[in-house]
């Protein structure tokens, strides 16, 4: 693995990377990171699934991450598509514990309709380390089948129809109208997660992304190109147009492994001064 | 400009970026290169339009790769979208005249229909350094209008029904269809093309890519993030999915100057091992 950016050039380890990064906090929410991998076109989901797109070192760099957060974050639609775990693996939940953590970041999924496959789907979490944001309308007899496999935080939704038009919309996905401001103000002060990792899928991304919550984007960059009809391959971010000054990106550092390259980029003011 | 990869880091002006490179030879056909450009959510045309989503020191850097090749195609759907030019500034004509080339890159656009607004969206190109790709399908009117201001290339269509199913056959974008084998062939034969400049659109990169004729991709990563419904945002290649084998990219050199990144990738195996 090799450090490109910032100067000096500089080896280090897979394991390494991202380790001793420094993450802000934020005063009303959590401190949001995003992380996706892409192809080169642009693919960031094909058929649902995301899973093969990135190598074994973009898995890694994953669990790094992960386990720096107080809880990793998906959309319901991300675990329909395809079985997954939020856990970091044992060595670093040990890690995690010596430094006075819990040894698995809280796991959360956001769902718009309660339709949240965590049984079948979400493996590796259990249910007093899981957590739900789903808005009130939901049916009663989902909600009562989500409280028992995980906690369940019920949160508003958007007064105004800020609502994406499209993709978000039309598949009906989680993030697209729950208040995500008020579902983080709860995550940070109900459930004490100070640094949140979102993974998706990219409804959830969007609207992270254009109500200004989202802090940080880890990007990595697969040396792929994948082509996909459109609906079957996604970008990391569906929805409407982002107003420009919601975000203006800037590179933190660049790493590069094998052609794949691993960008961390800040997304918000308190990310670009920090 | 800081040249992040391959190392050792190093400062360049902008103007030197790929001035020296070293393009190989193909025997049947062009060398061929695709530049395009890229937000970090994949998004590379917004409204048909590409013109906005690079830096001023992209477009600097795409005269510099044109002012290295012998041609510079697009798709006729791209110059259908907006007003552009694929010549060089005048500097840098006079630079490849010295050299003991033409001022200009010839500059060619493919159509399948024959719709090519050359009188009102090319700009700067002359008619004797102008050649459009047709079939010989397309209306008797339109080929003679079109030969009043090009050169005009019949090309043959794909004998197999191995066009796109998506994107491209539904916009009946150019280079979906058309027997891009033979015509850059004929280019190479014909027209003296040795070193190919691609500049999209997405259906054209994915029907050269598709059939492994691309050596080269420029890529430039944007520091935005633009989001975009679908039909409205496009990807840097539009179409079904590729064959894996097709294409593993390998990247040549990486770039970096205010946020914006400049990668260089290998796409075909002359382009590997050269």
């Amino acid at each position: 693995m090799l450090r490109l950016f910032p100067e000096p050039t500089a080896r280090l380890a897979v394991e390494d990377v991202y380790r001793d990064v420094f993450f802000p906090e934020q005063r009303e929410r959590p401190y949001v990171l995003i992380n996706m991998v892409s192809s080169l076109d642009g693919k960031a989901v094909v058929e649902g699934k995301a899973g093969s797109i990135g190598s074994p070192t973009d898995h890694t760099i994953m669990r790094n991450l992960r386990a720096r957060a107080d809880a990793v974050m998906i959309g319901a639609g991300t675990l329909r598509a395809e079985k997954l775990t939020l856990a970091v693996p044992e060595n670093l939940a040990r890690g995690r514990e010596a430094c006075g953590f819990d040894p698995q970041p809280l796991a959360i999924v956001v769902t718009e309709t309660g339709d949240v496959p965590l049984q079948t789907n979400l493996l590796g979490s259990l249910p007093d380390n899981l957590l739900v944001l789903a808005p009130s309308e939901i049916p009663g007899e989902r909600l009562a089948a989500l409280s028992a496999h995980a906690s369940v935080e019920v949160v508003p939704k958007e007064k105004a129809s800020t609502a994406p038009e499209g993709f978000g919309a039309r598949r009906a996905e989680p993030g697209a109208r729950l208040d995500l401001a008020r579902s983080l103000e709860a995550l940070k002060e109900r459930h004490a997660v100070g640094l949140l990792l979102v993974e998706g899928g990219p409804a959830l991304n969007h609207a992270l992304v254009s109500a200004g919550l989202a802090d940080e984007l880890f990007l990595t960059l697969a040396p792929k190109i994948l082509g996909g009809v459109r609906l079957e391959a996604l970008t990391i971010l569906e929805g409407p147009a982002v107003p420009l000054l919601k975000t203006e990106p800037k590179l933190i550092s660049a790493h590069l492994s094998d052609d794949e390259l691993f960008l961390r980029y800040a997304l918000s003011s308190s990310a670009r001064s920090s």
